[in-house]
């Protein structure tokens, strides 16, 4: 298995700092969201059932004609590599590592490729793997290009996948639209933007053929009745997404500027984090860490990501750490 | 897709009968279980993690040293015959027929065996897999006829898989104590005994090597949050099982009492449905359908399943309907 953020009980050992202590940065999630709507006791008691107001709810919120819920995008990332044989696959790097994993695991042969390549390397893919907009670099695509490159591959029977686990609070650059066709994989997660990772739930966006195959391979009931409940209510709160839509907004701008103004300009980032690259990476995350704050260490190149604090004593916090690393170390630097 | 019984809505709609007013009799699910606990909000909020209490808390309740849990015993019928290329795999007749699609969705080779018979085929067998109880059937084997046939499929590589779905209130009859042993792979169902179908979760007892291979396949943060929390808190109420396995054992003992008042015998059962084999099953099931009463129908050999009633009202409800059932139909067959 892949390390990933969120491993906080790890970190709370091996830092010797009590769970509740923390100040969780490491994931890419709305630290704050809604409360909970009532989830019937059938929910829980009773199988989930396909009718049940949620894929209803789902088409509205995404605009498809059709969609399949999954327990977790992460569901969809492990089955889609089944759905072909010895493909050729074009992905970025540095980009989300499951990806990459699970297309591997399938015996599918992985191309990392730099953006400035796929224009020439798409005619070797079968399929290209994107995420729009990437993590951890925060990296967009405009849809026309990806439309573009999506064409070019269909032609020939590739895919392109389009990961869009971050994508809710700008979906003006969302390819969900035009997910009805053949070739076009749209992958959507529930939890980042509404709050909720616990929930296990994602959503393809793709031509019914394929869902129907993807159903096969994931079998019946794969998301929990509560979550079901759960997801259907805050998929129609139109006006509670607008409120987390801005909200996150200027948290990510709020954050970026904190960044900045501690040195520590972001090189990138998104509504749900900002992305640094800096030499020193590895020795701030560490920093960071025994100051009781979990950011996500990338290696190559030496980075780390920032989530958003969910709360004013949060960005106190940050604001306190950022400014003791920089007297500690700013000098020898 | 296979069909299922628990498809409540489909049944509501063809036989127009409000979705409030049937009583659901086609699931072998506890109608009946816990207040659920207080979910943390964190449950919702944040990625499961491993180290929650979860895994201990079932290594206790089964009695196992290493289990892993899933998303319901659903995903690893699923995943299990991606772990070998080309099997033999031996299946009594009738029996939950998920697996058999799984295995055959693999690749592997089918064979339909008797009882009477797995003595004699298990030579030519790779993977020998039974339900005990079985369901529909009710069939119990014996942990000690199961280790026999187990030990001789694992000296050649082979598996015994146990899905004991239906096993907790019988657990003495469980192989779940031996699930450390190469080769011998035991399932089992969370939300049956306890109530809760929706809460997806089940549990995979066998050797760390193929536990290890399974999360490969089966991806992190299957199980959702919530579903978590509250299975910690029900697998560790000794004093709330004790208290569900009586009163479930004491309920399907009436249900088979009741059947047998009106002149429908079951054929075998167990703590959670009772089977019952008659030539007009079919004819059976559309009157109790008629009358808001669903069952689960079985084609070969024609049978009906019949899950316990909730309450007074649904014992008083499909008592009745049993004996107009009989007063309109006892006459012509």
């Amino acid at each position: 298995m892949l390390e990933h953020g969120g491993r906080l009980r790890a970190a709370s050992l091996r830092f010797g700092i009590p769970l509740a202590d923390w100040l969780d940065l490491s994931t890419g999630l709305a630290p704050y969201g809604w409360p909970l709507p009532d989830i019937p006791a059938a929910a829980w008691a009773r199988l989930p059932e396909q009718d049940d107001g949620l894929e209803s709810a789902a088409c509205d919120y995404y605009g498809v004609d059709s969609l399949l819920p999954v327990a977790g995008s992460q569901a969809a990332i492990q089955a889609l590599p089944r759905l072909r044989r010895n493909a050729r696959v074009g992905m970025l790097t540095p980009a989300y590592a499951e990806h990459a994993a699970a297309w591997s695991r399938e015996g599918h042969r992985l191309l990392a490729i730099g953006e400035a390549d796929i224009e020439r390397e798409l005619q070797r893919l079968d399929v290209l793997l994107l995420i729009n907009p990437n993590n951890p670099t925060g990296r967009r695509f405009a849809p026309e290009q990806l439309l573009s490159w999506h064409a070019r591959l269909a032609e020939r029977g590739g895919w392109l996948v389009v990961d869009e686990a971050f994508i809710d609070c700008t979906p003006q650059h969302s390819l969900a639209a035009h997910s009805g066709r053949p070739g076009l994989i749209v992958l959507r997660s529930f939890g980042k933007f509404f709050g909720l990772a616990g929930i296990r739930l994602g959503f393809v966006l793709a031509p019914p053929p394929l869902l129907e195959r993807l159903a096969e391979l994931l079998g019946p009931w794969a998301v929990s009745g509560p979550s079901r409940a759960v997801a259907t209510a805050l998929l129609q709160d139109r006006v509670g997404q607008q409120v987390q839509r801005q909200r996150l907004c200027v948290d990510s701008e709020r954050l970026a500027a904190l960044l900045c103004g501690n040195g520590l300009a972001p090189t990138a980032g998104c509504a749900l984090f900002q992305w640094l690259v800096v030499p020193h990476a590895p020795l701030l995350h560490e920093f960071l860490a025994g100051h009781g704050i979990l950011t996500r260490l990338f290696d190559s190149p030496p980075s780390l990501r920032f989530g958003l604090p969910p709360d004013e004593p949060g960005w106190l916090r940050l604001r306190q750490a950022l400014q003791l690393f920089n007297k500690d170390f700013t000098c020898p630097l």
